[in-house]
């Protein structure tokens, strides 16, 4: 390592890909999509195939203290699948690559397994490889996502176009509410080994937390409308990251109404229980797998109609015009991505 | 965590694998070949798409008092494209994850980074896709490689048959003993700061462990022979675990030829500087990144005459005549796998 160097998390981890990806053009003819998108699309002369990877690290994704080992397995799944998704494919094949503690016993092993089988039974995928190794620190969760698609039917993150629709799927800013949840009651039950937790009512935030869904009913109501999104990202980050991405790669400015911003009534009563803001939730609070996807505004009838649970919260627009937040009042406020988490 | 469990270590990797296979039936049809081989195989109605992950952790994959991070980029690809040369399969696409603690800086992920663009050179290989995470626990390289093959030229493990020869590439046990130097001058320099390490005469093990290369030359000589082997694996857990994988797919036994394990000159100099028996190191030292393979009986002379590098080292025979090393004064030696390493 260099002795002195630039601090990743001063540097931003957007710029930080960004920099690596300017060290890998693409040379080989069967990669069609590269870096820059939820997902890797190849062609090998039948349907495109997708492929995701995602890592789940102990003590950054996940707090063993209240994360069950087998919501884990069932988590990690969703994150990557919903990836899959997020390119208008289908999630197939998984491969798993596990490092595992000597504190983990092969019982623990198990848990984790059956959440990833129960992911498997739920979205129809076949664990197609497994790997394991021993770890010095904690566990560490690799899973690899293959799809498939029709090469026409893939969506990336650059296809957006001003005046395109933002739709989102879901709603947003529940599972940040319940970590905050699941954070308070742990602190609690540090200062007091006796205390119970308090976490009654709060089920749907837990829910969305502990074993969120993916986007595969959204994902069929579009296949099943023949609507194929001008660009389409899994929202993960928080909606203000997630949306810059969009407007980034299909170079456009956005406009999102504050009014329209999904937001369950538990994520609300939570956050007023604990002073928070509940729009900063949805904005900045991540981990909601739902799907951010533009379409032409002339579906406008269709999305309202057809795609149920589907919200159109703004607009594309020109890159000069800027990315903004539209508050009720009409007030203009700058949309900024969260840096290094 | 369950309070009391199974120790992992008691239990084995390879019973831990099979556990987990149990689980997951194989339930979709473009899962052409799923756990159990090095890679999975998917046929979305073109080539076959062959697809393979790996995870490098700190500590136990890489120790970065003596891996230059440029290194471990390098090595990591080489780990899982020599899984995909395995299957007899082209590498073509590489997923990266990283997980990154806060002691690394943007110019660590740029010596990381230039390593993987050094093999994506090498290999003809696209990156493509990155997703990079904070972590508490050191440094975490997780990469997924994705291959193409005609469907009749995939190789799983399963295919071996009795009298089939078993064939490696290259040669055994360098890279371990160059494991066992680095480590040794590491105890010295922690014993004496001023201490200058010796690591002179030993480029070739050095080399083979700190930046070792997958098996392409091997894989287009079969290609360009027709050879299609009937059972192969990426050898490296050491020949003894990799050779008892394929017996054990293959449901065939093993008879392999002590005095024809292909053993570097440095790698016999080092085991005996050590006092160390370089055939253990062969057997059970790991790291190598060769193919071990069978072909049909009658392939001796194309094996040996056209496949350079390539050496026969014994034959498959019935499951009920075990797994065993002759050694030249005859005596069978039982082949046994190393537990959890």
């Amino acid at each position: 390592m260099a002795a002195k160097g630039t601090d990743i998390a001063d540097f931003g981890a957007v710029k930080l890909l960004d920099r690596i990806s300017t060290a890998f053009p693409i040379s080989q003819p069967s990669t069609v999509s590269g870096i820059g998108n939820d997902a890797a699309v190849i062609n090998n002369s039948g349907k495109q195939t997708v492929a995701a990877a995602q890592l789940m690290l102990e003590g950054i994704h996940f707090d063993l203290t209240y994360t069950p080992l087998k919501h884990l397995g069932y988590k990690a799944v969703i994150a990557v699948i919903n990836k899959i998704y997020a390119m208008n494919a289908a999630p197939v094949q998984l491969l798993l690559s596990l490092g595992v503690s000597q504190r983990f016993t092969v019982e623990d092993i198990d848990e984790i397994t059956e959440g990833i089988a129960a992911a498997c039974k739920r979205y129809q995928l076949d664990l197609a490889g497994v790997d394991i190794s021993s770890s010095f620190t904690g566990l560490t969760v690799g899973i690899t996502a293959v799809g498939a698609a029709e090469a026409d039917q893939i969506v990336t993150r650059s296809g957006g176009k001003p005046t395109d629709l933002l739709c989102l799927s879901g709603n947003l800013g529940a599972a940040y509410m319940g970590l905050q949840l699941l954070r308070r009651e742990k602190t609690v039950f540090e200062a007091n080994n006796n205390a119970q937790p308090q976490l009654e009512g709060y089920n749907y935030i837990l829910q969305r937390y502990l074993k969120p869904e993916a986007q595969q009913e959204t994902f069929n109501l579009l296949t099943n409308n023949n609507i194929v999104p001008t660009a389409m990202i899994s929202a993960v980050n928080g909606l203000a990251s997630d949306t810059l991405q969009i407007c980034k790669a299909s170079n456009c400015g956005v406009r999102i109404y504050l009014e329209r911003l999904p937001i369950a009534s538990e994520t609300f009563r939570m956050a007023e229980e604990m002073n928070f803001d509940a729009v900063t939730a949805a904005l900045n609070g991540g981990d909601d797998y739902e799907l951010l996807f533009t379409v032409p505004l002339g579906m406008h009838e269709i999305i309202q109609k057809e795609l149920q649970g589907v919200d159109i919260i703004g607009h594309l627009c020109d890159a000069a015009e800027g990315n903004y937040l539209i508050t009720p009042d009409n007030q203009a406020v700058e949309l900024k991505a969260q840096g290094w988490e």
